[in-house]
Order: C-alpha cells, then sequence, then structure tokens
C-alpha cells in the first residue's frame, strides 16, 4: 500500500474517501468503456497505472476544505466527474510519456509501448484525451471546459519545451522549474483550484489551492527526478536512469554542474554526453547538489503548505497538508 | 492550386468563402500561439500542412446552406471558431497519424515526426488537440463541447481499431467500411452537422449534413486508399505504399482478395505479407477490384449528394455538391 493510501485510511475522512474514489474509479471505467473489444482489452491494461489516485483524491478534498467540511452531502457527481476528468488526463500524460521516455516499465507492469508498440500507446493516450474532455463536457459548465482546456495547453508546451531542450546541458534552474511547473505543477494546481471552485470556495481560497497543488506537483517531480537517477526499478515499479539515458537535465544534475569548478564540470559534461551513470555517481557523492535538492523539494513543500492557512480548520485541510508531507518520501 | 480551392474560386461564393477562410487561418494561429519560441516554430512548420481547408469550407457551406443564404452576415465569429476548431482536430491526426505510419513527407514538406522524432510529434499533436478543445470551450456552449468529444471519441477508436487490426488479411469489407467511418467520416460528418446547427438548421436538415459529410468521408478515403496504392508522392505531396508496407488492408486489397480462386489467394497472401509491391501489382492488374473500388466510392458520392436534397435550393448547397464530386478526383 502507498504512504497516500495508508494516509488517507488511517485518518477521520478515510472511509468517506475510500467510497468516493471507489465511485470515482466506477465512474472511469464506465465512460472508457468503448463497444469495440480491442479498445476495451487496452482501457484494461491501463488500469492498473492507477495508483494512488492522488489528483482526484486532491479534487475531493479541496471540495471539502474550502467549506472546512467532513460531509459526504457535501460532494456530488460534478466532483466526482472532475476527479475521474483529471485521473484519464494524468493516465493520458503517463501512456505519452511512456513513449516519449521509451519506458518499458511502469507501476510494476509492462507498458502499453513495450506491449502493442509506439503507435499504439499514441492512439490510446489520444483516446483517453478525448474521452476526458468529452466526460467533462457533460457536465455542461463551459467554466469548467475551459479551465480544463487552458491546462492542458500549459501542460503540452512543458513537455514540448522539455523535449527540444534535452542534451541542453546549460539548461538553467529557473528553466527547469518553469517546466516542471508547467508539465507537473499545472494540473495538479487545477485540481485543487476546480475542487475548491466546485465546493463554492471564494477567489482567494481557490487561488490558494491552485498555488498549493502547483507547488506540490513541482515538489513532487524534483522528488522523481532524484528517484531516477537513485532509484531501482523493484522499489519505484517503473523504468529508472532514463533521464541521463536521455539527456534530460534535472535539478539535481543542474546544481551539480554549476557548483563544480571548470575541470570537474568538463568531466561532468563528457559523462552526461556519454550517458555515464557509475561516473555520474562519483561526481554526486563528492558534491552537495542531492542534499541541496531535496531541501530545495523540502522548502516548497514547506511553501505549498503555508497556502493552506488561510482556508477554515477542517479534517480536508489536515489531509492535504498531511499528502504534502507524503510528496518527498514516497516510494520508501 | 487544388481541385478544391479552384472550385471555389469560380463560384458565386468564391469571394466571400476565401475572406472567410482567411479569418479562420487566422484564428488558427493566433490561437495557436505561444509565448514559447520552441513551439511556435514547430506551429509554423506545421501551417504547411493546411491544404485545402476542406473541414473549415464544409463548416461555413452547412451553415449558409441550411438557409440557402448566401450572405456573410450568416456567418459569425462562432462559426470560424468551430472551422478552426475542426482544422485544429485534423491537424492533430495528421501529425500523429505520420507516427503511426512512418510518413517522411506531407503536403512535398517533411513530417514533424521525420525531421524532430515521434518524440516531439506525439507532443505537438497532444497541444494540437488541447488547443482545439480550449478554443471550442470559449464559445461557452456545453452543447458544442460534447459534440466535439464525441467525434473525437469515434475517432481515435477508429484508429485503434484499425492498428490492432494491422496484418489481418482477411478483415472484412464491413469492418473496414466501419473504421474508415469513425476515422475520416466522423469528424467531416460532424463539421457538417455543426454547421447546420450553427446555421439554426433543422434537426432533419443537420442530420441530412451529417451523413453527408459521414459518406464524403468515407468516399475520400476509400479514393486516398487507391492513391496510395498507385499514386506517387510527386503527385500526392505524400509518402506512398505506406499501406502495403504497414499490412494495412484497404478497400482494393480486400475487394481484389475476394475476387481470387483458392490458388491466386495463396499467391495473394504470400505477396502482400512479404510487401512485394510489384508483386501486387501484377494482381490487381488481371483483377476487376481497382475498378469497383472506385465505382464504391463513386456510389458513396451520389449517395452523399441524394442527402442534401432535403435542404433548400441555395449556391452553398451547390457548392457542396460540386465539392464532393472534386472528391474523387483530387490530386489528378
Amino acid at each position: 500500500m502507498s504512504l497516500i493510501e495508508s494516509a488517507i485510511l488511517n485518518r477521520p475522512l478515510g472511509n468517506l474517501l475510500a467510497d468516493q474514489l471507489e465511485a470515482v474509479s466506477t465512474l472511469f471505467e464506465k465512460h472508457l468503456a468503448s463497444n469495440d473489444e480491442d479498445v476495451n482489452n487496452l482501457c484494461m491494461h491501463i488500469e492498473r497505472y492507477r495508483g494512488k489516485m492522488l489528483r482526484p483524491t486532491l479534487v475531493l478534498l479541496s471540495a471539502l476544505a474550502v467549506s472546512g467540511s467532513s460531509s459526504k452531502e457535501d460532494l456530488d457527481d460534478r466532483h466526482r466527474t472532475i476527479a475521474a476528468v483529471v485521473e484519464m488526463i494524468h493516465m493520458a500524460t503517463l501512456v505519452h510519456d511512456d513513449i516519449l521516455d521509451e519506458s518499458e516499465v511502469r507501476r510494476g507492469g509492462a507498458t502499453i509501448n513495450s506491449l502493442h508498440g509506439n503507435e499504439v500507446a499514441v492512439m490510446l493516450g489520444d483516446y483517453l484525451i478525448s474521452k476526458a474532455f468529452h466526460l467533462c463536457s457533460t457536465l455542461g459548465d463551459p467554466s469548467i471546459n475551459l479551465a480544463l482546456g487552458e491546462v492542458t495547453n500549459i501542460l503540452c508546451e512543458g513537455e514540448v519545451i522539455q523535449l527540444q531542450r534535452r542534451n541542453d546541458i546549460e539548461i538553467s534552474e529557473s528553466l527547469y522549474l518553469d517546466v516542471v511547473g508547467r508539465k507537473t505543477g499545472s494540473l495538479i494546481g487545477a485540481c485543487c483550484q476546480m475542487g475548491g471552485v466546485l465546493g463554492g470556495g471564494t477567489k482567494e481560497h481557490c487561488d490558494a489551492l491552485q498555488a498549493f497543488g502547483q507547488d506540490m506537483g513541482i515538489a513532487f517531480q524534483i522528488t522523481d527526478d532524484v528517484l531516477d537517477l537513485f532509484g531501482e526499478t523493484a522499489v519505484t515499479g517503473k523504468s529508472v536512469g532514463r533521464d541521463l539515458d536521455l539527456g534530460k537535465m534535472t535539478l539535481p544534475l543542474i546544481r551539480l554542474r554549476n557548483e563544480l569548478n571548470a575541470e570537474d564540470r568538463s568531466k561532468f559534461d563528457v559523462v552526461v554526453q556519454s550517458r555515464d551513470r557509475s561516473g555520474l555517481q562519483d561526481l554526486l557523492d563528492a558534491s552537495k547538489a542531492l542534499n541541496s535538492t531535496m531541501q530545495a523539494a523540502c522548502d516548497i513543500v514547506i511553501r505549498a503548505k503555508s497556502r493552506l492557512e488561510i482556508l477554515p480548520d477542517g479534517p480536508a485541510r489536515d489531509l492535504m497538508l498531511d499528502l504534502s508531507d507524503g510528496v518527498l518520501t514516497r516510494h520508501s
């Protein structure tokens, strides 16, 4: 069981959330179903990608947090629909990211691209995106459609920029943070914001929720990047070492390069360009880059938590604070 | 100049449509623009994919056809917005199809996948889909969002089914027509239907327009499949012979296989499985499959035209009838 799931089940809102997420899963599966067997078989395969359901959880918690509620009466079909929509968008990004990263393993299972080829993965991702927008449209609320379109625009821009900057060894920390904010922060931020809006939150509360989710996404991605450098597939459940293989400069590498003297920096450049993981390990072991990167993620989580101070006290807000701590220690 | 463009310019509605399509292009470019240079450079490249703008043209003509109007006063921002939206969806399918088909040439230029790799093509296609849904949402009309989501669901299903049936040499004509209807017919049908709805057409008129577009798309795709077998890149402006290379059984091949005796069918199966284009040519030359396939496309165009009989007389309807004839003779 993941850290986030256990955090939820041990809390007052545990049962409520477990029931709601079950309903979200049912909606997700029902809306994804096709009358074609081939399509359904592929959809069943990606069901296993669904792990912690962090994004649906944040939609539901944000909706409760704006009023301090802990009552299931304050959650309705609209909340569960948006929760399923964001999970579909997230699944689509995983399926397409695995093509980009040539990943073979995800949540301990073979990826769609490795099983069925890139072509099927492209189309299955498109199917998920289409289904997500369609499900969102069933709510009949143009402002939510517009918000979803805005966040996917930003997300795709982040992906394109990151791709175009592969092998750019001199990428700056600010560009890295910008890309990560777009790629990972934007959707999590939108989950919190849309949940807040559906919960009847004030603009101030919804903006704070957006900022919280945006920060949480950035911290999440930084941790992910560190795990890609040091993790093992058996622990993370997905392919590791891909960032270096693909020439992606992540925060620990950017910080390492910045702290090196001219001679070591030349060595670093050779090591990265030749995808030499053990040579990189030696340089990292002798540096403070890893510590400072994890400290940066930690600082961002502290900032994220401070965003929620303006929300009313309540179990949903408390659980969101716990979840943000979990970002730093997941997979451990 | 393509046949469709010259057909338009020689008609009473020519100038009106040329002006409207110019406005649609401006909207398309404006909405696609990003504040990131890398993203904009990629978008500029795909601008050249935009040729005949058949789908935007059909949105605009359908809006006029339901009332028999030929006045630009009957076209407003909503029509031009939907015209730009369907063109974005179409561009996205081209970018992603080129990955699926490993195509190197499109409209006489290098494809995104061949220039920048599959990864960039995946993300650029996603960016186009996202921008299309976002632009559609700016209209604030949930029913149009829902209609767009429905058509992209069907389109993606068609793509997945086609992919999963690659190398299925025994595919039936009815499954082929079902896939082509979903893949190509659905979007063109939706262009005509949405145009009709925006033009204030009755349900009967809009359904007839949808059926017209659906048929036109199917005839278009059959012609495309014939051109892929016999065309030359210099004429079609795109890679040819890809269907055979990729194990796609298209209508001429299905009809050829069905008319062969057991001995020749075994020969056919070997020729197709070994991607032997000249061996295939010999079998096709000795058969009626090509003629019967073009006749099938012709019959579908006749059926498409009959769908429009219930619409009021007018120059827009007349032009749509001409455009449907053009489907059979394009690229020639």
